[in-house]
């Protein structure tokens, strides 16, 4: 018996997120499912990040005990082959007995995709958001650069630990060209709140758009005090433009 | 009336190809069904070219004759509202009322993505071939700079107009790297044999992988008197790996 950490890929357009639920398909469901056919018996699962219904992962990080004769790699193909086509492990690790891919996390990296077009395509919106009108990549980067440092992030998110603070550090943040009109943003936290990488892209696609003062966020960074509520627009960027790339241990 | 002329992106993976086919859902079938709620009401549009079964499109072409008092942008917001979200019309012109998107093409564009790896990868896989072992980056660009010119592509896929020749002209075909271990392949050619661009991939990859020698691919491009049919491999890339750009005129 041993613990074992896989890396998990997915499209998340079909999946109601990463935790288990009663009746409903998730990325922990299905990969305790593969888990069973080969003989694993435990009650659950470790996941590293809770992700939303929707959202991708390339580098989402799961662990559990195993009886695996095996070698690793041979794990990845007996998993695979019992995993349905929207799911994937692409490593498997033998690790510390006591490792807990999410309590062990030092940090996580998401990244988010978005263009400009008033008009919709299809393949596109795959895997990006479309927002319109046409956001300005100076602005784009002016609001990235205030994310960066140790900020109060409560304007921007719902604390899920126990401890419920809302001090998040961001390690780095911003925007690059990646083909005509679209747009990768790219951060890097400790952890993260509930749903703050779609707050916070929304919030700079506001900003780019004109809508929304780069001081105004400046001010929410400073906590719950910072600014009245009012002055930061209600919403989240949608979930099929953001994908968990890495966490780090 | 006028003739419109519709530049249509979609994602394949739903539709049973681009043209119409009884009890199937096709590309011209949604587009028909949008145009009847507009007061269309002809038997067919144009389209420019063929895309199989899971193909997508970022710039196929169609055509119809339409009595439209509105902008060009209003009819592209009509039929989006008509058309299922893997569909969508980009931009709409009036053209000539004898314009043929099919007949008066001067060139046709695709592009290809494969990646090379051994385990599978539910997010790129969308829209990417995955391939393994390992394309030599050298290879595919030696494979690729054969093709440009006037050839006969017998080998590569079956004649589908009425005049049955083979020859074809390409006059743009290269590989570049997209991002680690991902390729791109992109091909311009005045026409192309049915599932051309599929088979060329699928030999190019043979190349870069070491299975078959470039100089097989030279002579298989004299013709169907070039090389035996045995030294060539049958087979084609898959489907969801390529999108039609482009149609010029």
């Amino acid at each position: 018996m041993a613990r074992y950490q896989v890396i998990l890929a997915y499209d998340g357009a079909h999946f109601m997120g990463s935790q288990r639920q009663a009746n409903s398909r998730t990325v922990q469901g299905e990969l305790e499912k593969a888990l069973h056919k080969l003989g694993w018996s435990d009650r659950s699962v470790l996941i590293a990040g809770r992700t939303d219904a929707g959202v991708h992962a390339s580098g989402q990080v799961a662990a559990f005990d195993l009886e695996w004769s095996h070698a690793d790699d041979d794990l990845v193909r007996a998993l695979n082959a019992n995993l349905p086509a929207d799911l994937a492990v692409r490593e498997a690790h033998v690790v510390a007995a006591d490792f807990h891919p999410r309590f062990d996390a030092l940090s996580r990296r998401y990244c988010y995709r978005l263009f400009s077009h008033p008009v919709r395509d299809p393949l596109r919106e795959k895997t990006a958001w479309r927002t319109w009108p046409a956001v300005d990549g100076a602005l784009l980067a002016q609001a990235a650069s205030l994310l960066i440092g140790t900020h109060d992030f409560a304007a921007f998110g719902s604390p899920t630990g126990p401890k419920g603070t809302t001090v998040r550090t961001v390690m780095k943040a911003g925007w690059r060209p990646v083909e005509e009109d679209k747009w990768q943003f790219e951060i890097q936290a400790d952890a993260f709140l509930y749903r703050m990488v779609r707050r916070l892209v929304f919030i700079q696609a506001a900003v780019a758009q004109g809508r929304v003062s780069a001081q105004v966020v400046a001010q929410s960074l400073a906590g719950p005090a910072g600014v009245p509520a009012g002055e930061l627009p209600a919403g989240l960027a949608p979930a099929h433009g953001l994908t968990l790339v890495e966490v780090t241990y």
